[in-house]
């Protein structure tokens, strides 16, 4: 597989990387969500390469992210503004974010998620929002649809029985 | 900045994408996710180079996400487990997966998120387990502590004074 075959496998983690699979670009839309949107901000912001820079705002384009919009006529200056779909990706910078100050931040914390009206640091949870429990790897898991590939299947199948011996095992430790 | 300086940065969103900023290692975890241990199935399901799989799974095994267990003495033989910090990235994979059914499977989800006790689809939402409302862009924002850079203080200030005013014309126009 190449990362170009990555749009046309029907695994949506696969889809999604066909759109951020370059780590520069999840460091130029969290820089959008700081509220970036010039070329010379993010520039400075990132130290990246200008032709660098140029090939990953066009990819972000491209990929229905970022909206490219004029916002002076002379000289031509444009801005990058999230699109719906872009702002939509906010929550997985958020776990990113999360993980990588729980396991990758041994001197401390240096940026936080807080929550404006109480001032407190957020704890995030990712939970069900029809049954409000959170999401448990022992009872969540992935299942295909028929128009899924028959290896996917079996393979969402085996993990599906897993889980069910997994549950298993610790109603009957407890 | 280069990839190699990633580490270095302050800011987790810049700490994780050092552990999984290439593709190929976030597809790696998704086939651990769904059981898979062994150089050969990873190889199998991926379609991926071998010199490419062993460099992957050296590095995730670096950054502390896997753990190369020896389950054959002869001839040797090793599988790959997901570790603490490797289990805790699911969330991440998590969103990524509900972000591509979102805006990336205009044929119609093929995998999707089962609550294996109802039997329903997931609806994932992220919350902040303290006041277990959702997260919101208006009103939970980044944060600097003092450690941060100033830089990276007066970019969040700016940040936080947006959600404000973005509040504020919001209650203006209920």
């Amino acid at each position: 597989m190449q990362k170009k075959d990555l749009g046309s496998m029907v695994c949506p983690v696969a889809r999604s990387l066909d759109k951020v699979g370059e780590w520069w670009s999840i460091m130029i839309l969290r820089d959008c969500f700081y509220g970036e949107t010039r070329f010379d901000g993010f520039l400075k912001s990132l130290g990246i390469a200008p032709n660098m820079l140029t090939r990953r705002l066009n990819e972000l384009v491209e990929a229905g992210l970022l909206e490219r919009r004029q916002y002076c006529a002379r000289p031509p200056r444009y801005e990058y503004v999230l699109t719906e779909a872009g702002r939509d990706f906010r929550p997985v910078l958020l776990m990113l974010h999360a993980w990588g100050n729980k396991h990758f931040a041994p001197e401390g914390r240096a940026v936080v998620l807080r929550d404006d009206l109480s001032g407190a640091d957020v704890q995030l949870a990712l939970v069900d929002s029809v049954t409000g429990d959170e999401i448990d790897l022992r009872r969540h898991g992935m299942a295909a649809s028929p128009a899924a590939p028959e290896s996917t299947q079996k393979r969402l199948r085996l993990a599906a029985e897993r889980r069910v011996a997994e549950r298993a095992a610790a109603s009957r430790s407890h």
